[in-house]
């Protein structure tokens, strides 16, 4: 039988949006990668009754295991650990030597970064923070705060549950203990561990690819698979466990054969595709980018490692950046206009002079809301590769918002690289 | 009475975070601006049984309204709007007109971008966009998929759900249309518009805020308060009907009289703050960046008409680049290395100098993971602004990875600035 789990992300912070929760689908991916099957994740506020509920929504579906994030900091809002007690009938009591841990932790956090802190609040916020659920498993602070894994108490059923903070890097941090606390490895035992693939197709909308799954549907027996299309981008995502190996073969076969010209990837996204294919010919490329303000260059710089092909990039805003700093001629901006099909090869030529690349990309558009006009409107966008392997252009009107536009531009720019380094669907 | 209303997102590329959900958070604050609680957020996969079980749990909860996001494609996984009419006891019957009305949009879509398809699986597609809970109300298309309010039947009791789709872009298209149907203007009876404003510090840990809150607890009543604390900046954001007023201006006098070092906006983000000082005094301001490769551009031109305060950036990742774009003296970058103080401030005057700006931001790190030595471990980072109005230089260590470290030097260049056009706590 499936293993399955429940994750309830907390803060008021998170509910609303002003701060993006990140921890729900790295538990998610870890514990599918674990061969535990996650159905849902909860995001509640920092009122207990919320959190009571949402735990006993997720305890009373049968789940094997259960993980909270966030809550654990030092102030009253913070009441995760509190709940989890009350609601596992597990009485929380101070940990004496935890507590000296934590007030060693935060005296050297507040020295190192100058703060003067009110001794009474902070030893408050600690001994809070050393509230233990009796019978619980300290998972020890990464950051300041503990975790804890809190199973039902004696003589009551249900799934254990697993507490960790809300930083992702202390949650992520701390991930490994609390898998190898004994009543998280108890609640693991018979998960089997599952592979994930990925097949990527680039202008294929996703009706078309519905019908090809729905004609081999009666081979996939094993394959969960999930499709998502994004930025034009269609990702098709399977997971399986190893005996259904063959009915992926059978998948993948299927879909080389329905769409052989918008396959671009077995695997590698399209920005590990262009970093392979630069490395390999150890060529480098500069950016000249206008609309998409810096978005571009910072989307080839996020990898660890990229100055190896990233030479550097300008974003030129004003007309006379992108004279003075990629040399696009004056001239060529006042006939064509900054947004136009002879501006974009201009930045991507003056990105490679200048910056002394193999590759130059240019990008010019008009992001919005405002700036558009009845020939050139909203979402008009020109683009421009120029390389030892030849030049490629590309024009296209995008719709959506003014971030929505320079996302999609910035992944457009990634495929057309693609696609002049590595061919394929055009872009 | 509070009138409370739960949301729930679908699709298993946002359960496993391949996509990040914008439209929960977006939901959650639009619905409180009405004066709506929500409570929780239930993200679901693309399972039937799972999205049924979410839905119970919130109309269980005593809801007064209930809002799905996703799940309405022409695929075999958009599931939502079957789920939603089995699950308020409608069955679903195929709406004519409707089904024309889609095939319209999608013919012209397929046309726009030049789609070849398959005109069977085409039609499958829309016959199935179009299938209507019988007594639902219709929610006209914004992309390609109507949304639906689908009541309870007739002699069942529970609230109403929202059926809108999972592009952003058409669910905030649909919302007034959504806000308007009768069965939400019913369920939102009596629900009292919020206010809703956030003061801002830099520079005080939580704790210390935590005790200020703790001190003047009986003053507040009728305010809901939340703090979260984000790449070093606090913030506090307080909703409450009109008549609490008295108790948020108490408030504010008290954050004021303990903090009146790092309190540095009643409101505004930093962001806005630094745009309109600069528009204020008709400065543009010109960025030379290294290790956060084009974010802080990106940043600063996020805003729609930045073009009338920013005049671009270079993000000069490679020496050459430094030297060559922004004129970093090589000596400079061969005795201090390239991640250095003398180097920000090269950088900083560099791109103040070649765009013809008023002001000049460099900035140089180690974002990592590789490049750190016992001197300069990874996190080190160097900024610099200089201006009209002086120089002002900041050094430090980040912790984190190469993702938190590039984000959080982003946010130290936007304080810095705003600290030299404004004055204010030190970044």
């Amino acid at each position: 039988m499936a293993v399955r789990a429940g994750i309830v992300v907390t803060g008021t912070e998170v509910l609303t949006g002003r701060v993006a929760d990140r921890n729900g689908p790295w538990l998610a991916e870890a514990l599918r990668a674990r061969g535990v099957d996650v159905g849902s994740v909860v995001v509640v506020g920092d009122r207990p009754e919320d959190l009571h509920a949402a735990l006993a929504f997720l305890t009373g579906n049968g789940l094997d295991l259960v993980i909270t994030t966030g809550g654990l900091g030092p102030t009253a809002d913070d009441l995760t650990a509190a709940v989890v007690g009350e609601f596992q009938d597990r009485p929380s009591e101070v940990d004496p030597a935890l507590e000296e841990r934590i007030a060693g932790v935060v005296a050297r956090l507040s020295a190192r970064r100058g703060w003067l802190m009110d001794p009474e609040a902070t030893a408050a916020g600690v001994r809070k923070q050393a509230l233990v659920p009796v019978g619980a498993t300290v998972l020890e602070p990464v950051g300041t705060a503990p975790g804890l894994v809190v199973p039902a108490a004696e003589g009551r059923s249900g799934p254990p549950v697993v507490v960790l903070p809300g930083p992702p890097s202390e949650l992520q941090g701390m991930w490994p203990a609390a898998l190898a606390a004994d009543p998280v490895q108890a609640a693991l035992d018979g998960a089997t561990e599952l592979r994930q693939q990925t097949l990527r197709l680039w202008g294929t909308p996703e009706s078309e690819l519905a019908a090809t799954l729905r004609r081999v549907e009666d081979q996939l027996t094993g394959l969960e698979v999930t499709t998502c299309l994004r930025d034009g981008e269609l990702e098709i995502v399977t997971r399986y466990a190893s005996d259904a190996e063959p009915a992926y073969a059978r998948l993948t076969e299927a879909i080389s054969s329905d769409f052989p010209d918008t396959l671009f990837s077995t695997g590698p996204t399209p920005d590990a595709l262009v970093a392979g294919a630069l490395v390999d010919r150890g060529w480098r490329v500069a950016v000249g980018e206008s609309c998409t303000g810096g978005l571009l260059t910072a989307r080839l710089t996020a990898a660890p490692g990229s100055s190896a092909w990233v030479v550097g990039g300008v974003a030129a805003y004003a007309n006379s950046a992108k004279e003075q700093l990629l040399g696009v001629p004056a001239a060529t901006l006042a006939e064509a206009g900054a947004v136009s099909p002879e501006v974009a090869l201009a930045l991507a030529e003056g990105a490679r002079n200048r910056f002394g690349a193999d590759l130059g990309i240019g990008v010019t558009g008009i992001a919005g809301p405002g700036g558009g006009t009845a020939d050139k409107p909203v979402g008009t966008v020109h683009l421009a590769v120029v390389g030892p392997a030849g030049t490629l252009t590309k024009a296209v009107v995008l719709p959506g918002s003014r971030e929505a536009v320079r996302q999609r531009t910035t992944t457009l720019a990634v495929h057309l690289l693609r696609q002049l380094l590595l061919g394929g669907p055009p872009a």
